[in-house]
């Protein structure tokens, strides 16, 4: 079995964490493998919606702390390992961001360290009821640093900081208040909930999601200003997309579109 | 009857958007005439607070579609007009944020996409109960990018991820929740609502209030240091006010200031 | 009695605030003797968490306005004295945020104008139900445009608007729904639940604490690209440490951490 499934539905793509007895670290393989993925899917024009699930009992429990360990053996004591290893699971973690396709976190059972960033870092997330989150580095004395980047854009920074200093979990209920997740499910409608939230988004005109998927992270980061100049363009050349004339004629003539994509 | 009316009482001043027909979209007229009413009401030292609301069923429907698809019979199909219809929108939106009195959007009915960025761009919102919000451009092939810029500064960022990709509307429940409005009254006590919140504010000082949120904006785009070298410097200008002065002490003689605003 | 009292619990240090008659306020004299506190704690190695609280029937009432309004006989009006004043008062706060360890603010009564900038500019809070947070200097004609500074990065914008310009108080069912406190208890377990959440983070590394408690708010001010760039250098540091080394060796082996912090 490969330690990363894909399985195509229709326009939808079900990406699944396969190291149940690992609860799906993010080992190198693990992260080679999803690396491998979204850089095929970024190419892959038929794929409009992508799911994020684990195999097993857990989401995703984080770096592979073994593998890590291991790489203290070379010469510099791990340095340019660790160095190497961070990078590759932030380009992991933005590539979820520069993807065209929106992406959806699956969690259920516990999603914590990165496994909590990953969850952070997709665009929606839809968790089973009473999965845990946690970012409980500090626990072991390596403080969840890069995790906090994308955590601490999803929810308040007060309960962020309490998150990352008591290593305490947090549940459903209590994610969906803060804003890491959309919503919770009873564990098993998971999949269904999830698909039926890419499948919304897989309906809509993809080059439309595209467009503004990657507006919305950038003007995020700009002043107002700069925000409207820069959004402003893409409404331009959203409003010039002939499918887009077709939904708008279609709207006006209320009958559903007959859209090219 | 005006596209725009304006009523004022005392040092309120009420918009009414007037297009009940076209569900009150933000048509060429209707942004010119928002416009001309912001300049205005900026140079109008006997407003000091302003409430937005709009007549018939909804409070504003977005942008006029009919009018937008006229626009492509120009030889450049459209693009000269739509990038100027989407920088006239948003000085509108901006506006709101530099005019010096606090307006306070007071939505009924529907407020979705370009309406939706109306209330996401006021200071304050008092909503009508079972007001729907949405960001659904994306039904029809046009991503709310110019609304987002709005929208994703008022909520977190899943949140409003999930509403600008599904199209879903949110209820005045979850929009209080999210933090889109201040909070939600039945519709018939709307008017007094919004009103009550205005007076409140009516009844400061002017002058504090207007270099209050001025400085809210601006120090929100700066990084720490930054805004408290800017704000340090709004305080003393406001503390050197006479009518601050006034303030202060009466305050500490436990009596009512008497201000010359 | 000292203005500001320090008592230390092992690893925990607690700062009571102690100018009841004053509320207190932050004179120029609390103010000097908070900046005195933290310079010595910021060098004190023993010390893992500090503790921040108020002697008397409030947490803190603000700046003192009669001190302020004294300082109106100098020749310039003030202005001088005012400029530095809000310097000094803007270093006690930005000291909370590069202070080593985490402080949590555990306000009772009410923390008004300055005093809920105090409790927005620590690290977490905890409150004593039916604590009153406001920030409602607008009542006489000064702005809280520096306590905005911590506020509005702590609670959405219309929330922190409405605070700002309305003056009106929230309690503490309202401030954790916003982000403002971490958690509210009943009163007479204020002391407590305090201590428990510092002992709570004083057993983690301090080391890796420190490195996080830095890292959290430099990476917040950054883009995306840019906070995983600085944080995975953080990681590395925070791997190469001796103690994380064993921290990491005795959760694969199932043990606890010895660690010589």
């Amino acid at each position: 079995m490969p330690i990363l499934e894909r399985e195509d539905d229709g326009a939808i793509a079900r990406l699944t964490l396969n190291a149940p007895e690992k609860l799906n670290a993010l080992s190198d393989a693990m992260l080679a493998a999803l690396q491998a993925e979204f850089d095929a899917l970024r190419e892959d024009k038929g794929i409009r919606a992508v799911i994020l699930k684990g195999a097993g009992k857990a989401f995703c429990a984080g770096h592979d702390l073994k593998e890590m360990t291991a790489g203290r053996q070379a010469e510099d004591g791990g340095a340019a390992y660790f160095s190497d290893l961070f990078t590759r699971c932030a380009r992991v973690m933005t590539s979820l961001r520069t993807l065209p396709q929106p992406v959806i976190a699956a969690p259920h059972g516990i999603a914590t360290a990165a496994g909590c960033q990953l969850v952070a870092s997709c665009d929606l997330a839809v968790a089973a009821e009473g999965t845990r989150f946690g970012v409980n580095g500090v626990n072991i004395g390596l403080f969840c640093s890069t995790p906090m980047v994308a955590l601490s854009r999803n929810i308040p920074r007060k309960q962020a900081f309490e998150m990352l200093t008591t290593g305490e979990f947090i549940e459903t209920g209590r994610a969906r208040e803060l804003g890491l997740i959309n919503r919770a499910v009873p564990h098993e409608d998971l999949d269904a909930a999830a698909t039926e939230l890419a499948s919304t988004i897989a309906d809509k005109l993809g080059s439309a999601v595209k467009i503004g998927k990657q507006a919305f992270y950038s003007q995020l980061e700009m002043g107002l200003n700069d925000a409207y100049d820069y959004t402003r363009d893409v409404m331009v050349e959203n409003m010039l997309n002939r499918d887009t004339e077709e939904g708008i004629q279609a709207f006006i003539e209320k009958r559903p579109p007959e859209w090219k994509q």
